[in-house]
């Protein structure tokens, strides 16, 4: 059984491919990807980092032995369960590349896990900055979905673990801006024509307004990588879930009609630039001995505006969006077996891109 | 049979394949092709910038004459004779950028006149600066086949031109530089290695110090294009035909050597980089929507290197070459049948590139 497991956990870790960016759902040809994230404790427990390291492991037990009661079926599909601290370093940083937990999960601690259902839908970091960050991570513009699926794991999982709760001011959480609703909702965006345009910063400056916080496509430090932008709630106290969610599906529209309004004009009028643009990152890709995790995620904004206009036949939106995680540093170095200088990562970064592209059916 | 061969000087100027760029001959590696050139003038006749339209038609006809006196015997080949007037401008500058006539000679004026060999290994200028330009252009480095060519047709052209010679001082020509043996003779050679490892410069200087002269692909002014460089005696009188042809020959090798040398060491020790340089151009050659002629030359120049060291199945030297003239503006303009604005030219070039290298056998 746990050998088994472990298998499940290698196939999730191999697959540039993850569900959330299949390409499917509303509006996913701006929208990437939608995510929902619930910060939860339990009652009476001290916050992770206040923990030693066996109140740690109790939680861990407690949350893990809850998950096996609610099962498959309360879930909506197969769980995994691992301890981090039996991954390598390595296969810790690639599941943060797939945006399966966050950074600082990945790093060295004690009493750290994390429950992922097989399609990478349901992911539950355990001892995080908070006993539990219930996640659901869906393709496109899909919101809702992914707080009613994420609603109900939470459901599931007060009744049997007992979450702190105060009836004034709702979950209690380890940071004062997670307290209330202890919800983060997000929307992930490619803006490829408002970057052509210059107009991203209009754009984004406005979306800041309206009290959204604006990350690159690995937080922050990353603004402007790929021209994605995560756009997400900032406080959780003070609105309902509903008008969280509400609030942030309306502003990801306007940034949607935004981006579509640009893009139809540079179809209109820059087309003969705009196929250039793809087709010479095509080339580029399907063809370099090395690349850097920057140029590949730069051609990768490229190729995919081109994928959504259709010019490239036989390459998918899903096979577009694998480069996306078949470039990062880690899935390289993971495929490699083991840690690589930064000159072998650009020599088999390259190699796994052009392999990758040259599996299309033209 | 006027018709016959205004049909054969259109297929050459069709073709982006003169045989001169095949590949073939001494160390073609490095030198591309190798030239020599006479110039010849009738005796008792002025220069033909001194000359009134009917005379120099008098001259034109007078050599057209005698050229179909020597006929296909004596030249070694079948041989076409235009009129450069009879010549659209398009044309004639296609016929520059093939290197078998000069920049001079394309302009409008009376009396100019062009002779062919039909594999494009022997042309003669008629009222150019002097009145007969013999040039004989070889792949490779192969001066003295040129050389031996040129010197064949031109004793043939002496007998029924009778030019004129002084005993003491030689040939006379039109410019005083030409004057002696009228013969200048060049090779270009390509050096994408020692720009590379930017040793050009001190190379060349080597070069201009043993009296040669280095000019760009295209002349004076395009230094560096393409890392293409024509090397060429600066005077013709005071040294025999043998001693020209000798010097530059020896100091030709010389420069291969150089070349070669640190070709050996880009591919044993930055091979990595060689490859990606080489695969980079290959796929933006292959899948770009628009190029300036300008970077469809220094594409060519990584390109050819590649051939070099056989890193692309599949593509031969003539295929590579051809690229040079196919991305030449008039070449473009002419496949249009009209002449384009910079930006539909460019669009023009990126398809004839595109599809010239999807026809290679994989």
């Amino acid at each position: 059984m746990k050998q088994d497991r472990a298998f499940a956990l290698d196939s999730i870790l191999n697959n540039p491919s993850s569900p959330w960016m299949d390409g499917s759902g509303n509006l996913a040809d701006v929208v990437i990807s939608s995510r929902v994230r619930l910060a939860r404790n339990l009652k009476d427990t001290p916050f992770p980092h206040l923990l030693e390291e066996k109140e740690a492991d109790q939680v861990l037990d407690r949350v893990f032995s809850a998950v096996d009661l609610i099962g498959p079926r309360g879930f909506g599909g197969e769980i995994i369960k691992v301890r981090l601290d039996n991954l390598s370093l390595l296969d810790r940083q690639v599941l943060v590349e797939k945006h399966l937990i966050s950074p600082q999960h990945a790093e060295s601690g004690f009493g750290k896990g994390l429950i992922l259902r097989q399609d990478e839908a349901v992911s539950i970091m355990v001892n995080e900055e908070d006993h539990l960050r219930i996640q659901c991570l869906h393709s496109g513009l899909e919101l809702d979905e992914a707080w009613i699926l994420a609603s109900g794991i939470d459901d599931l999982c007060d009744e049997l673990l007992d979450f702190a709760y105060d009836e004034r001011i709702g979950y209690l959480t380890s940071c004062p801006t997670n307290v209330g609703t202890g919800l983060r909702a997000s929307v992930m965006v490619h803006l490829p024509a408002l970057a052509m345009a210059n107009e991203v910063s209009r754009v984004l400056a406005a979306v800041n307004k309206l009290g959204l916080v604006v990350r690159g496509i690995y937080g922050e430090g990353t603004e402007g990588q790929g021209n994605v932008f995560q756009i997400s709630n900032q406080i959780s106290l003070g609105q309902t879930e509903k008008e969280i969610i509400e609030n942030l599906s309306l502003v990801a529209k306007q940034v949607v009609s935004e981006e579509k309004r640009v893009r139809e004009g540079l179809f209109k009028n820059r087309r003969a630039e705009l196929e250039d643009r793809v087709f010479r990152a095509l080339g580029i890709l399907s063809n370099a001995r090395r690349m850097t995790s920057n140029e590949a995620i730069r051609l990768w904004s490229d190729l995919r505006l081109g994928v959504e206009f259709e010019m490239i036949p036989g390459l998918t939106m899903k096979d577009t969006n694998q480069i996306l995680v078949l470039s990062r540093p880690n899935y390289v170095q993971r495929t490699a077996g083991k840690s690589l200088q930064p000159e072998e990562r650009d020599t088999r970064r390259a190699e796994l891109i052009r392999r990758h592209l040259a599996n299309r059916k033209v």
